[in-house]
């Protein structure tokens, strides 16, 4: 049912943002959508033309721009439809990652869960509406692919991913001392004293282990997830709105439900939170911390951009934007411990806690069947598995997924019409571990 | 009369560039406001804080962002107002200017126009209130500044400096045949054919000689510079708005007055269409076309970006933003005949045609006081003095002046309270006359 995913006019970025795999709403949608090939942005040609034709114009205020199939478009120019903040690459040149391309990857095959037929790697791509893809062995580029309108040149929405970027800077806050995870959150940020988050310590935050009423449901018109939409917006609000006029706003008025520390449960604003308390700590937002401590030292070849809300702060929960082969520079970096072109990026504590994961059986109550083992920790999630694998996670199936014993990164950039990994996942986790055993039992 | 300048919410971002130095309105403002010093963006903390306080929130809606001083943070800011669409500086590593920095350039004195009293040029920078300044001479850095909230690593509002970019690529399109500058432009553009920019030639529109029924004047609330401001707005229009919904929109609704070709009158909406014309001719807007030819070739440290309207076309009139020193390789490129880094980027007649300069008789009925003698040719305006000196303008003291003969380019980006160059060129125009002399007769 489509109409859950639509929502008329000053809704806002949000929600493109928000939506992830545990959500009922997400997970319920059986609509049947045109393929890849059908949607393909750049066959459609969408803002194509002088001007374009008007049925190919994608707009912000009306709530098209996530609309499917032009959401495919969206998700590679989010700059173009609200205003942003540069993170940026600074001003030295990229360091470019070394290229040994196979050529026996795309006809890997893998058979997808729930399933009797075998796929190939090659047709995952199209089923999962891959907008590009990067997988790094040992550092080296082995495999990229662009689709659609993303280009190497270009930048794609990191949704969710987001959250591993900021859960990373919030744990190298905790590593180097400036925050410490068993404080409280009102003692950092004391405007949310009153709400959900005031007694909640950080550390529950880090993994989302904090008891807010806040529904993700799409569905429910009434859910907090549209009012927290609605907060960040960057548009004028409507004359007769009366309600929170920013992100931090929207904080302040979380309620809390169940108890903290009890059960993982995914839920953006946690994000936000946290976003709040390294700018005050920090006296630097999350895109400007981002620049300063990662994304100068990479080697990046593209300043990254977040959306913003009406007063400039970045929306932490789902954001961030980057090219491809930047976050595959990100990955890379945590796969070597925080370490990359010589420098300690990240410590290696940080990376050491968040391979170590967070706690199973608080993760095992929110019910995820396809990650049965699992467990969330600073932000990113932990499979647990033979590998040690861990990954950051997208709405529409973006994905920096890090296999250590494999030595592997794959990045992902998708848009599925599906706001849910639960409808990518079947496929996704199978030609993954099958693309690392692979690269382990065919390492050259 | 601050209020001249001031219109409440949904005047959008056309205001702040398309007022330039002939404007009446403009050149009438005799406020006095604060100097530099009191009116410094970094020292008034605009959006500095987790919240900012509510007096230092700089929001686009409401009109703030360009009242001043905000408008001080906002000119280094706009991507964090509006929707931006990015022109790329591609992957490849930028190639550093090469410094040659000089101590004697800050005691240089000259005597403002109309003034008895010597000024130095270090007091230059404040009285123009310049946010970053850096000069060239045989293609080295011999000067560079910053201040208030411009760094390095930022992007500033080229306004209409963006014209002269616009009108290169525009004149490098004549140069390779692709658009005949003889040609009418409803020969390019039908929709055109019925507006008074119809019957008008390309060259005519280069050279801002079209006969426009369109006042800048912005004292005056039904002038058409707010209808074109209204139209390019990217925000939502309101529910009662039946006007025009975006720039190309606007442009269809100009009406003729006066007689093509009989005088120059500048008009931010010639820009504006020689954008769509480009678009027309060449499959790509300003924006990628700006990306391809030039911002790719000259080792540009930043991706640039252009401000967009709701239907994501860039604002050819005024929507440039830039690095300080990206625009000194594109002026230095330009110094050099279009050859820059062993590549000819823009064909030397492209420059030759500048250089050489419009109608000087049609130039002088538009009464530049302070510009006597010189001419305006495919956007550039063009001195015509002993040095061939020529240049790029833009509303708040933005400059892009190259200097043949001293072989020296200057580009100035600002943020002076009077939206007129005419208020800044009596300190401008000694000062900068100064330094070429002074380069010229202590080269080394």
């Amino acid at each position: 049912m489509i109409k859950q995913f639509i929502k008329p006019a000053r809704t806002g970025a949000v929600f493109l943002v928000t939506c992830l795999a545990a959500s009922i709403a997400c997970a319920s949608d059986k609509t049947s959508y045109p393929d890849a090939a059908a949607s393909d942005p750049a066959k459609l040609g969408w803002m194509v033309g002088a001007p374009p034709p008007p049925d190919r114009i994608v707009r912000f205020a009306d709530g098209s721009y996530f609309q499917f199939p032009a959401m495919r478009w969206s998700v590679s120019n989010f700059r173009q439809l609200m205003p942003t903040t540069n993170v940026s690459r600074g001003l030295g040149a990229p360091v470019p990652l070394a290229r040994a391309l196979r050529t026996d990857i795309d006809a890997l095959t893998f058979v997808p869960l729930g399933s009797k037929e075998p796929m190939t790697w090659e047709q995952s791509l199209a089923a999962n509406y891959t907008d590009g893809i990067v997988v790094l062995h040992r550092g080296k580029i082995v495999y990229e692919r662009y689709f659609g309108v993303l280009t190497p040149e270009g930048q794609h929405g990191a949704m969710s991913m987001t959250k591993s970027v900021v859960g990373t800077m919030g744990a190298m806050l905790v590593a180097d001392g400036t925050l410490d995870a068993n404080k409280k959150i009102a003692e950092y940020v004391p405007e949310l004293a009153k709400s959900a988050f005031g007694n909640a310590t950080l550390r529950q935050v880090l993994d989302m282990t904090t008891g807010l009423k806040y529904s993700e449901d799409y569905a429910d018109p009434n859910a907090e997830v549209w009012k927290h939409a609605q907060a960040g917006n960057p548009l004028p609000k409507p004359k007769d709105y009366t309600g929170p006029q920013s992100y931090m706003e929207y904080l302040q008025t979380v309620e809390p439900e169940g108890e903290h520390g009890e059960a993982f449960a995914y839920k953006t604003v946690n994000t936000d939170v946290l976003g709040w308390v390294i700018a005050r700590v920090t006296g630097r937002n999350v895109a400007q911390l981002l620049s300063e401590k990662i994304w100068q030292r990479i080697g990046a070849e593209q300043s990254a951009y977040f959306t913003v809300d009406s007063i400039g702060t970045p929306f932490a929960g789902g954001g961030l934007n980057t090219g491809l082969r930047d976050m595959a520079r990100f990955g890379e970096m945590i796969r070597n411990n925080g370490q990359y072109l010589g420098k300690q990026i990240v410590p290696k504590a940080v990376v050491d806690d968040i391979r170590g994961g967070g706690d199973k059986a608080a993760f095992a109550k929110a019910g995820y069947d396809l990650l049965k083992g699992a467990s969330y920790r600073d932000m990113w999630w932990v499979t647990h598995n033979a590998d040690g694998a861990f990954m950051a996670r997208g709405v529409y199936g973006q994905r920096t997924y890090i296999d250590p014993k494999a030595e592997m990164v794959i990045v992902r950039y998708a848009s599925n019409p599906v706001a849910s990994n639960s409808a990518n996942d079947p496929v996704t986790i199978p030609a993954f571990e099958a693309l690392a055993k692979q690269l382990m039992t065919h390492p050259d």
